[in-house]
């Protein structure tokens, strides 16, 4: 089989690029490794960045996100001081959309369909061939046959453990790493949140964030030490610690229910400092990983993929190769920007088992001045809707 | 001897009050450990925020510094991306004046002299008696002979190491300190400034400041392990290390010329919040210390006494108990919001032996990201030329 760019990985990333060639008129074939109902299954983020919510227009697959997402003003700090809201419209004109990652995969998987662009799951085994020179290819199998895909171009869309990452020489050691010590504790439940915006908690107890999917899904997170396990985490004992964390009676009611979901996932921050090798570009988590603090992991593929995009078609229907050559410089510097603020906004609101009396009294100077200066606010907000691509 | 207020320490904040009450009508004596000759030769710091320069002329001891000091409309933040100045007056409508703390001291002497404010030389071993009765006393011993003065308040500006703090019960229980594995080596030399404006320089090899007192007087610090000895440090190779560190294209040159003065003082951030017991209040030094990155000592003292000197007046004047009550809380809200300035330009500008290449990066999108954004500019400016009171 042979396409333009071959892509592997069929996350949020993968399906967007596909999307954006195909209305640029580009060619391209998705390689997942899993099944779609897994994919449709993975409970993500749901913070898009006003950036993020033109590219899914751009890309032709927004009918369902402008319909059912919900757009956000504002969102609230809550800590020993009171609750700050950081209102997002007054201070940069721009506000977020809450639209689940869920629900933006089935989106474009179903835009792929549409259009035919050849989207292969449970293609297994994939290995990269030949990506410094100017005829790579991709192999895989699917139901025990071997599959060859030949490619002017690889896009690398396949997470934090795929392949892609592994085929570009030295990468690993250019990555650069900070683990957090504790995890999010997440549970997904169909019950009405607290509140119609999200809620970031600072707690002695610990962070605990308030968020949704809809008017009717609640997503909660509570953070937790490294060594907790879910066995020990029945619902009831979520709801209690949310409860305590986020209500200080400047916070509105939690409705329980039954968990549709629970998880815990520790908090990383990772940057693959090489984003390109010959023909291969990654995006998104093959890339980097952010701390969920502040939402930035899908916006952050949503740039990358932007990149790409503009940058292979440059090359594709003019010959310009300045973009591809680019590609990693201009990426980099938003990721790393992006990196500074889920890094800053953890080491703000998060308990830290080492953290002395003094770290903490900075912890709560930072917020008590936030509440009293809009510049700080405006910070807060310029990142949190998205630095200028 | 018997006076309204005692006032221990003859530094820049008890000669404030001393001179701020006398303007009020209300009688002081200042007792200072040292010679006059001493306290006149300490050098220190020499940016002052608009509130300080506000409170000196409120003083009516501005005449000098409104002659002498240099207004300064900003500062620069030398970094590898390049040099990004900090336009204060922009910003924030105001900027700050630089006058040296030792030029401060010998103009506020000289007001107490012209004003016939009493203040003793050389009073030691001061002890503090009775401050939580109607009636607090100070003995202390000079040439020999023991003197008693009796006060309706005792102002404690004796610095981090006066007596005054020891006197309150549980004071150094209260406090919570930070030590930076680094310190600061100054040079003062009568060499005109590489810069007209202040230069703060983050590089690999360590922090640098560009700094003077005058026009023709230039005040140069470089970061140093805790390890580093003077003897070690030969002007020639500070001027060196100096030139290194503030040399990047983008900086001036610096003019060398032999040492005035060198002095390695370690970082720390020390707040005792305990500041007030019966009729003994804390001003400056004898409260907290903040590292120098930002300038903030001599202003946070400027702040106590602002706040010390309205309640003081209130309660003297109108029998309003409600300043004298709430100093403690009303210093300490400024108190520690200056602190996380401070605290944050020292983490964002210096080496720590133990930070990753992560947390590197970190220091570096964050200055790559203030380049970009007025927000983060302004967020530093409104610190830098203080909150206000």
């Amino acid at each position: 089989m042979k396409t333009t760019v071959a892509i592997i990985g069929g996350g949020v990333s993968g399906l967007m690029l596909a999307n954006l060639l195909h209305v640029a008129g580009i060619e391209s074939v998705i390689l997942e490794r899993h099944t779609r109902a897994y994919t449709e299954g993975r409970i993500r983020a749901g913070v898009l960045e006003y950036g993020t919510v033109e590219l899914l227009r751009k890309a032709g697959v927004s009918a369902n996100m402008d319909a059912h997402g919900l757009p956000h003003g504002g969102f609230s700090l809550l800590h020993e001081g009171g609750k700050l809201r950081i209102d997002l419209t007054a201070l940069t004109g721009h506000g977020v959309m809450v639209y689940g990652q869920t629900e933006i995969t089935i989106d474009l998987m179903d835009a792929c369909a549409a259009r035919a662009i050849p989207l292969i799951f449970e293609a297994e085994n994939v290995a990269l061939h030949d990506i410094d020179s100017p005829a790579p290819f991709v192999t895989y199998t699917k139901n025990g046959t071997h599959h060859r895909l030949e490619a002017a171009f690889i896009a690398g869309c396949d997470g934090f453990h795929g392949p892609s990452r592994q085929a570009i020489p030295g990468a690993e050691a250019s990555a650069l790493e900070k683990l957090y010590p504790f995890g999010w504790l997440g549970i997904l439940a169909d019950v009405p949140p607290m509140d119609h915006e999200l809620i970031y908690a600072d707690h002695p107890r610990g962070f605990a964030l308030s968020s949704m999917r809809s008017a009717t899904r609640s997503r909660y997170y509570l953070q937790v030490g490294l060594d907790e396990k879910l066995e020990d985490w029945p619902d009831a004992r979520i709801w209690e610690e949310l409860s305590l964390r986020l209500h200080n009676g400047a916070a509105g009611h939690i409705t329980t229910g039954p968990a549709l979901e629970k998880s815990i996932v520790p908090l990383r921050s990772f940057v693959c400092q090489k984003l390109q090798h010959g023909r291969l570009f990654l995006c998104g988590d093959a890339g980097h990983i952010v701390p969920p603090t502040g939402a930035k992991g899908l916006n952050l593929a949503a740039s990358d993929v932007t990149y790409l995009f503009e940058a292979l078609v440059s090359q594709i229907t003019q010959g310009d190769e300045t973009g591809l050559k680019t590609y990693e410089t201009r990426a980099l510097a938003r990721i790393w920007k992006a990196e500074r603020f889920s890094w800053s906004m953890t080491m703000l609101t998060h308990r830290f088992p080492t953290q002395s009396a003094f770290d903490r009294r900075m912890q709560q100077a930072e917020l008590a001045y936030l509440a009293q200066s809009q510049a700080a606010q405006k910070v807060i907000a310029e990142n949190y809707i998205g630095l200028p691509y």
